[in-house]
């Protein structure tokens, strides 16, 4: 029989530390394949790359595994696997291990879930993972074991069509760890700010900053576990549709 | 009485046709302040600008109405509108009209409509309006029209918060319209593709393309209703939860 066929990218570049923790805990669960971005895309969301061509690389840095560096976004990674470099779908789409939280409303900005959600789109089973630690050198042991946790529950069971797993885990050591819940995406928002400086000619940039605000005091999202030291899971689906309001906006804009 | 204040995006840049479309459908209806990428960001989905600075330039393009240009993202757009420009919420946030469809999952990539969502999050009315036609030079007639009924209706009615909403319009004359329906958001991908060409020096570059790809017959979606001739208007959420899936999820992976 035939071992699983894995592909796993992030958003972090093939160089950041968080996909070789990825690719450790993934080892023992089927045959890899490796395609992230050559430079760091946090933040690209759903991006694609349209107006510009893709370069793809081979690469050796992780030795016995067939990898390459790509030009484009965490999205595009998943579009060259599955129809360019497999010419078949994986059994399983993997990203990350995220350098940083995609809790909440974060899942709409990040490279990674958006990742695991073309996976979905793709029909494949796909789990996006996040540690919560920004550090470049975070310790990803924690998050590693959630990993081999998930992966052969995930390839057993499969996932319901349209869904991919947003996975968090708390910045802690593998014995704090108090469990893994299933729940549901914080309803928080980033208070944004930007930070306006001055170029070399007096002209105005800005940078993106900013502080990330819980607007709820509810015990059922991912922000509510994570405070309490549990890994979380969000089940995470692209129909964007508020079926909910179909029926009242039909009436207010008739 | 202040005149409501309505701040325009979109993702084909400040030079597209279809956003000068736009200023002039919502120009009865309120005070307007423009900022728009400096150049085409299609296929940007939510991405925002983190690892470089954003510029922003005063552009006297619309004559008598406040712009800018953007060197950033439409999300990016959006931001710098609510926190830098404004200095307060608009009471409307409008995108578009892009050139080209943002029905089905295309809603995932479009940074026409990623805008509109961040408005959504914002707590802002927003409405991201797309027209069936590539074209540089298409007729907005037709998706002015729409634009014109639906700004004014929401500004009276406001939004369910949390949902904005995606309006796209068939390539078709204004008489040949059917009608406005609210409708879900059509389960179809792309069957994508990638055409691998040699640069001077023999190595390949990739420019992804591919087909968009209906696998449902079913009649209360978007792609059905352009197919017949109406504008579409799908209520969209930044809530990514697939909450029935939680109960299953929680009995597979404990």
């Amino acid at each position: 029989m035939n071992r699983p066929l894995i592909f796993i990218t992030n958003d972090d570049s093939l160089h950041a530390k968080g996909i070789a923790a990825l690719v450790e805990a993934a080892r023992p669960f089927g045959e890899i394949v490796v395609i992230a971005p050559d430079k760091p895309q946090s933040g690209m969301g759903h991006a694609i790359t349209i107006n510009h061509p893709l370069r793809l690389q081979k690469a050796t840095i992780f030795h016995d595994i067939e990898a390459y560096a790509c030009s484009g976004t965490p999205v595009d990674c998943v579009k060259l696997g599955v129809y360019e470099v497999l010419h078949r779908k994986p059994d399983l789409v993997l990203s990350g291990i995220n350098h940083g939280a995609n809790s909440s409303t974060n899942v709409l900005y990040s490279g990674t879930m958006s990742a695991a959600v073309e996976g979905a789109m793709e029909h494949i089973p796909s789990i996006g993972f996040s540690y919560c630690d920004y550090d470049a050198e975070a310790d990803f042991t924690a998050a590693q074991w959630v990993a081999s946790q998930l992966i052969p529950k995930v390839l057993k069971e499969g996932l319901p069509l349209g869904v991919c797993l947003n996975v968090n885990i708390p910045k802690c050591k593998i014995e704090e760890l108090k469990g893994i819940e299933v729940c549901r995406q914080a309803y928080a928002f980033w208070e944004d700010r930007f930070d306006k400086r001055l170029d070399q000619f007096g002209k105005p940039y800005y940078w993106l900053t900013g502080t990330f605000d819980s607007r709820e005091e509810a015990t059922d999202t991912d922000l509510h576990y994570l405070d309490q030291g549990y890994a979380t899971v969000v089940p995470t689906q692209f129909d964007l549709t508020a079926h909910q309001s179909i029926q009242h906006l039909k009436t207010i804009l008739s």
